[in-house]
């Protein structure tokens, strides 16, 4: 097992990434009753990941009084309707302030689980113990907790660092291959945006990558908990570099939103956002040629789509993407990357560009 | 005018207090513009408040694109619908990060708007402009924010710290008798928690209070700003010191919940609480012998209720108390007197004693 720390002045937390953690009472025991407090927790999951590993985590936490929170599973979810019912669920179970919440799941399970903690009596303690690739890589690192709006996703959140990351990488296999795969998009994506190297060792070893190879699992997700936790440190609160996190996410926030949350999974929409961002990148003549090329075949062999099933409009995509939170004062702001390693954010760009590169995606 | 600081490192921020600011229409737009960072303004406000002072606001304002969410008024409108409501509107109005919201109104308007500011696309500005002494000395300054539920009062809610407070004294020219009233209670609180000599101050000019003469009435709102201040800055997210703040909270509280809030204004609550903190301060020995009848003196003189209309069940009272968030693992915690000018917290107390105020106040 490997410990990370995310460091965040009183705010900091150790991420141990390993395997055999959940099967091992003992020691996931270990692990979690040194971020515990008090007596009382409540276990947030779905009823998928509580059939697999519940019990497991359950049987970790025999010396609690323990409530199980199991709320539904996908993106939709992830409403304030589910969170209305979180908050009456620990109300009525008598939570007090020093509760603490685990969080057993994916990055919907997560990020609701994020935002009860971070507003339940204001503010009590949560642990994550993610299940799923992309939750294991991203949601459940950095402390960004939020539900969904019907206008816009992760509309309503709070920043709220949790009090430990327990990854265990046995979960993997029994993830789908289509949510496995949205998982390594977000992976790809800390290649574009910060390491060039990594991005080639991600190309080297593709064909690992989809065998699920454990000592290449290990290697990615350390390195992707590493690279977003420098980027956490140095920008907490997403005023400057942090937002360069969100590399191909304004255009599939937009694809999420026109497309209604549940054709594509989140990775996905993030695969075919990348795409167009890479595209728009080449096309403002930041990007080398060759590098879009690099970035379609590499999503594409880790079985990630890069384009539309059905056609949206252009019109539509530029507007849900002004409704973005990465906009000032009305001014759309775009993630974009100047070589494969490297990325920035910017206001300034021409709109003319982007237009052309919605129109050859969406229509 | 007279200003305060707020210290929180890059959380801190000013309190202006002074009269002839509203009706000042470049005064006030030189104040607000200082804390308002884009173009976007939300002015929340109700309707009552909104035809008194909603139009110099307003006109203050001619620089931005103003919106304005007028909310129900009284401590029922502090809702997770309220809440709702308010994150659709700054959607439908499509209000981004760079927004500024701003509290005009008393301590609903206040903790609502906070709570929006708190979450909205995870954190967005606002500033408190409250009207209402209650707001004024208390619920304005500290940054805590909340909506209530219906198993408990601000259960749901966040620490968020304004970017300025503006408290116009003039406002409380048109504050009802019992508004009023209500808000001297927490002006009480103070000198029983942490200032003897200005407890003193306030019996002596008692006549002078209820004349609402303006001399003494900045010196009052101006001294418990500061003691707010100063408690706050010395713990942020109440994890000690400042739970003093909540002398006779615990109490009010439960009170508020069990006759539905309504019933009794939050300061008339906690004059009530105070009255049975005090005297359960003194059966515990604490306090000498003539402080409980000084208060009650005091709050009485100054209009506030000190005992409960119809009967309450005690043991309903007890069990209220049990869900207030100053419990920790089930274990009590209440605000103790050892003199006026002194309070602490403790979960060190005979319930007995406890029980035995219960019964003389509630049935």
């Amino acid at each position: 097992m490997q410990t990370l720390s995310v460091n965040l002045d009183d705010r900091s937390y150790p991420i141990h990434i390993g395997s055999q953690i959940l099967c091992d009472s003992d020691r996931l025991s270990g692990l979690l009753s040194l971020a515990i407090k008090g007596k009382q927790v409540a276990l947030f999951t779905n009823s998928l990941v509580n059939n697999l590993y519940g019990s497991a985590v359950y049987q970790a936490l025999s010396g609690y009084s323990v409530d199980v929170f199991e709320m539904g599973d996908g993106e939709a979810h992830k409403s304030l309707d589910t969170y209305n019912q979180a908050i009456n669920f620990l109300m009525e179970k008598r939570h007090n302030r020093t509760t603490c919440l685990i969080a057993l799941g994916g990055g919907v399970v997560g990020d609701l689980t994020g935002f009860v903690a971070a507003t339940y009596q204001r503010g009590v303690d949560f642990i994550q113990i993610p299940t799923t690739l992309l939750a294991q890589v991203d949601s459940s690192v950095g402390g960004k907790t939020a539900v969904n709006h019907s206008r816009g996703k992760n509309m309503i959140g709070a920043f709220h660092q949790p009090k430990k990351v327990v990854i265990d990488i046995d979960c993997l296999s029994s993830l789908p291959t289509r949510q496995y795969a949205a998982g390594l998009a977000e992976v790809v994506k800390y290649g574009i945006i910060a390491d060039a190297k990594f991005f080639a060792f991600l190309e080297e070893h593709r064909q690992g990558l989809m065998d699920k190879d454990e000592q290449i699992l290990a290697q990615i997700i350390m390195r992707s908990c590493e690279i977003k936790s420098e980027v956490v440190a140095a920008d907490e609160k997403e005023s400057g570099v942090r937002a360069v996190l969100n590399y191909g996410h304004t255009f599939a926030h937009a694809i999420e939103n026109l497309t209604g949350y549940g054709e594509w999974l989140h990775g996905e929409a993030v695969s075919i956002g990348m795409v167009m961002a890479t595209d728009f990148s080449e096309r403002s003549y930041l990007l080398p040629q060759g590098a879009r090329l690099r970035v379609e075949r590499l999503l594409e062999d880790l079985g990630l789509p890069i384009a539309l099933r059905e056609p949206l409009s252009a019109e539509k995509m530029l507007q849900a993407m002004g409704m973005d939170k990465k906009t000032t004062d009305g001014q759309l702001r775009l993630v974009v990357a100047d070589a494969i390693g490297e990325a920035r954010i910017t206001g300034d760009f021409d709109a003319d560009l982007l237009k052309a590169v919605l129109s050859e995606y969406c229509e």
